[in-house]
């Protein structure tokens, strides 16, 4: 084989990770120094970001899903003949597997199985839920949702999915039976909603977005999973519909405030699960990111469109 | 429409559960009286069975997946002229269901999130999994291990699929990238093993499978699930296993002796997840049930072959 013709720099770290060197080659490029490149890998922080580089760098993949602290340190303004890409969609494979896992733990009662020191089978069994025949309204139709789909389509589980446009949301395994509406038709879901996963991003609007209504509107046998931020959901009608059964339960993964602070409801609430925002932990990131880097080379050699471009005038 | 040709009869509930009239009817048949029906649906034990069955009556559904119960009873040997069916198969999705959260509970280190009371994210960060790019060995590849592959699949798992014949396993959403390999070949795939899910049945050949040499193959990072029979496990092997951190943990429905007793080591084991053989809870078996003789309804009607027949001659 010859050596491909286009080349890849890794930074900071030299020699770089592995996975990172295996990302290139997976995506059709040999790994060069930076001199010697046209893009650029970066697995490092903004305040390590080299301050010039050479004129032949066209792109760099940033680490990042969220590239706030990029344009904040100068890093982008600095080099406007570069295409900056981030790493954002990267990471929504693992958050969609956590909120899966903690979607089963609680519909098949989990919490209080991990209690029993005893074989209690004829008290749990009406307690054991399943997710097959049931509608699951995931808020926010981004890149967890659109991860998390295919992991609930084979259970049996009916997806509603809710994006602000209402748009039909589609991709690679995201079946045409899935069922998407708007954010402004949200209340009209809830009394058909079984359980909901809240996956959409922070902003003015979803402030507090599952309320003391919504939570109201939901069954005894609901659970609220949220691993989007905690502001989406009002904590105290949370804490209150978790401790009078309004509600079966609640997995968070964000919680408001964060950390959750000692002492709080949510911490010795039965039917609460409080993962402490580690659904994305560091050791799963490299390997991610890693993918989405061979995607981006690929796309960057064969010259096609990258994925997650930033745009410096949108400033994300 | 026209009133169906054929009528199927439900018992022994009068009037039958509104889940099996409308089986009846998605299979493309109606509801009727004993006497004026082909077919019938029965939803009660053996003792309740009818002695003598109208002459009309060509096929009979259980409602169990194993009938020794009706063989020991003499139902079958009863009506020589009547074709039954068993329940085989039907209740597969909701285990299946269960091992996947066993599963996903286990790699992402659940147990002691639910043990925790304060914000522990950095103590936890390392110890957070994925099924992403892992490989899942499903040793069986009956009901259960058929319905937990396509769970599996949109999770990012290799599947290795171990059957006695070694043939491919094959179904409707099983996608060919499955490896299946025969028992026989089972002592090479533990070290490409990541995960075991043991669904299998118990048998002469199957008991301790999984023992000492085994989990000695298995990673430090590997879950052990059983959903299947507690003698597949050498529940000794499996506690030392557990106790010394051979293996990450093990999720298990069913345990040798069953039920456990009181003091066990694997109630107190905090890398064991006992649940107490609930993963098929009497509540969602009559939904299962209904789903499966809606389908040999529907071939009942049109003159296919029926889903899991019982032979006479060969007692199940």
């Amino acid at each position: 084989m010859s050596r491909p013709a286009v080349a890849i720099a890794i930074g900071p770290a030299d020699p770089p990770p592995a996975l990172l060197a295996k990302a290139v080659a997976d995506g059709g490029a040999s790994v060069a120094g930076l001199g010697e490149a046209q893009g650029l890998i970066w697995a490092g922080t903004p305040g390590q970001f080299p301050d010039e580089l050479p004129e032949a760098i066209e792109w760099v993949q940033l680490p990042a899903a969220g590239v706030e602290d990029w344009f904040t340190a100068g890093v982008i303004a600095a080099h406007p003949n570069v295409r900056f890409t981030s790493a954002a969609g990267a990471f929504a494979a693992s958050v969609a597997e956590h909120a899966l896992m903690l979607l089963l733990a609680g519909v098949r009662y989990l919490p209080e199985h991990l209690r029993a020191d005893t074989w209690r089978q004829q008290d749990f069994f009406p307690h054991i839920g399943s997710l097959r025949g049931k509608t699951v309204t995931i808020v926010g139709a981004g890149g967890i949702g659109k991860a998390l789909i295919p992991m609930l389509i084979p259970l049996g589980a009916h997806v509603i999915a809710v994006n602000r446009s209402g748009r039909p949301v589609t991709g690679p395994r995201i079946p045409d039976t899935i069922e998407t509406i708007s954010t402004d038709h949200l209340a009209r879901v809830w009394a058909r909603t079984d359980h909901v996963v809240v996956a959409a991003p922070a902003t003015p609007e979803t402030n507090h977005l599952i309320d003391a209504d919504v939570l109201a509107r939901l069954k005894p046998s609901s659970w609220v999973v949220n691993v989007a931020r905690g502001s989406l959901i009002d904590t105290d009608a949370l804490v209150s519909a978790l401790s009078s059964g309004a509600i079966a339960g609640a997995g968070l993964d964000v919680t408001e405030p964060e950390p959750l602070p000692d002492g709080h409801p949510l911490w010795s609430l039965p039917n609460a699960i409080v993962t402490p925002h580690d659904s994305n932990p560091p050791q799963l990131r490299l390997a991610a990111f890693a993918d989405h880097a061979a995607a981006n080379v690929e796309r960057f050699v064969t010259g096609k469109d990258l994925l997650a471009p930033v745009d410096p005038s949108l400033g994300y």
